[in-house]
């Protein structure tokens, strides 16, 4: 994907909602404030929004023959991120992005956001534009229209509820069931990278918490603080399988780690797969981070969350068609539900896959 | 509207989140947890809804000729409810109802909605159930599809983002914008009871916080109680509105209260507007409750919030078609915006309208 030139770079120190100028958010009150953060947005998909923000509810359109498709998710401070490592403005752009990579993930193409926040009063007029920042940047990259939300205050802490719709035909549309007996498993991207830049933000937390003095040492790590930071929804991939004339056989998104949505999709699709450990897609920074803290590369990417990469699977038929393509990876194949879910290191027995990913509710 | 008998009742002790049996909600996962709160979900309208629940997105479809209609809103814990007197079910009920409200001000149908929960670990499994019994009572009550959401753990507090999907024909929907110089402002049901019931419930918290042994002393306010815990949404009058075939010129629901929501639709439409202190619907119980804290029942339905009734404009010639409708009230009309925006009381002179409402950003 081409990058623009306003992209929030990762790895900058974290914006401090207390910083100068600060504008009290109670000052000034909800509708001007929601006014100043929604001024003059793009209509983007006009075949699609028909009015955006500043009524009841937002009008849409769904061209003939075009299904909707509609999710949302919701992000805690103190559970899904923390605000002493991430700037508000990756901030806004992740919650966009991980609510796009669920259009994607059923084969779709996102069309419009809307997005509530609560936010307590130590989050100034300012802290929230900055997240808007992202927020409109992550909408301008993926073409996606912000026509709605609500904006009030919490008692505590932060929380962005993203909802997001998009469209697909409806003979386009995969489902988490759907994968046969003999279908290849797909990834798209590399895994384990969004894992392994959470390690190097706890660890420079913990230095920064002991030494407020100390800098943070991110040095070639930029690719997986991306990766943490700001996830890209994988909408290229949509688009080339459509280029390609390849539809799965059933898809999910990577949000809990690879083998917590490979079971989902064998659970769903009342099937089992063989996984290869060295077809597993894993970037070269990724093992170099990964190497600091003695984790294993390939237990990052079966166990770590957030990639929001593609799995997906699809008929042997289709393998000539994606088998050059760099960004789509055949890590296995799925076979009977009596066979089980397993991954075949290179060396060694056969290891059961087991659903250890992130979980709001569990511990980390 | 006919009263189901499952309706949860207002004015019952409030749940305790800590109440026994408690099973935690780290102990099952997230999705053992959403299959636990989304299971058997019924489907009201499946000329509307494909596949709710279970993928990375519900599938709607939007039926030829019929525009879309969505909108969201986020109630956090200690901003718009209080766990002191908020049951929990009642609460899951108000959520979705609030919601629906705004797809009602749209003069549009309800179809579908998406539930974002955040609880803190105060919360248990059954806390979380009962909130969607809540929810569940105002889908099956409104007819309409839960299809999705998103269920996690929140550091602190609970939080409820509901999205709201709905559908009209183009040449129904009404706008904020659209009331013109002699157009008659319409209100529906009655003003300024939640607020009232809020007051009588902040009072019965101050008693119960300096003697917890104390009872509370709720005899006699019932409606005011439920107008505060548990609104409906005034669908029933956009049916009857298509019945009668007046379609409003203009058109908001009352959240924040009657003053600020009508200079919010006079400035959406360029003009000003006269209202008649006398032609407020104000309940007789409303005025027996707001009798004790010594407040002009006018106050209350201006400037009190969460009545969430409809207010509308209507051209003259359909004054004949709603005059006989005893759930709509004629309190004034239009005029040039260059006349301002007045009430009228009985005595005394004339006085202009300021928004005083409910604003979730200042204090209360």
């Amino acid at each position: 994907m081409a990058k623009t030139p306003a992209k929030p770079k990762a790895g900058q120190p974290a914006q401090d909602p207390q910083a100068a100028p600060r504008t009290e958010i109670g000052s000034i009150g909800e509708f001007p404030l929601i006014d100043r953060l929604t001024a003059d947005l793009p209509i983007h998909n006009a075949d699609y929004t028909c009015k955006g923000v500043g009524d009841d509810a937002a009008v849409l359109q769904l061209p003939k023959g075009e299904k909707l498709l509609v999710s949302k998710d919701l992000l805690c401070e103190g559970v899904h991120f923390d605000m002493t490592y991430c700037p508000l403005r990756h901030l806004g752009y992740k919650a966009v992005a991980v609510n796009l990579s669920d259009i994607a993930a059923m084969n779709g193409t996102p069309r419009q956001v809307l997005v509530g926040i609560a936010a307590s009063n130590r989050y100034s007029v300012e802290a929230l534009e900055e997240l808007y920042t992202g927020i409109r940047l992550a909408c301008d990259r993926y073409h996606v229209d912000l026509v709605g939300g609500d904006t009030t205050s919490s008692a505590a802490g932060l929380f962005i509820s993203v909802t997001v719709l998009g469209s697909a035909k409806p003979e386009d549309i995969c489902y988490r069931e759907g994968a046969k007996e003999h279908d290849l498993i797909c990834v798209s991207g590399d895994l384990g990278g969004a894992y392994a830049g959470l390690l190097l933000l706890e660890r420079e937390k913990r230095t920064f918490l002991s030494n407020p003095n100390a800098q943070p040492d991110f040095q070639d790590f930029s690719y997986v603080l991306e990766r943490q930071l700001k996830p890209e929804p994988r909408t290229d991939i949509v688009k080339l399988l459509a280029e390609k004339g390849v539809k799965p056989t059933s898809m999910i998104d990577i949000s809990d780690g690879l083998s917590s949505e490979l079971l989902h999709l064998c659970e769903r699709s009342h099937c089992g797969c063989m996984v290869y450990d060295n077809k597993i897609p894993i970037d070269a920074e990724t093992c170099k981070a990964l190497d600091i803290f003695d984790i294993v590369p390939t237990t990052a990417a079966l166990n770590g969350g957030e990639d929001y990469e593609l799995l997906f699977t699809i008929g042997q038929k289709d393998y000539e068609k994606l088998k050059d393509c760099p960004e789509i990876h055949i890590i296995g194949h799925i076979v009977e539900a009596a066979q089980g879910c397993y991954m075949v290191p290179e060396n060694g027995p056969m290891m059961r896959l087991e659903a250890q990913g992130f979980d709001g509710f569990k511990q980390r």
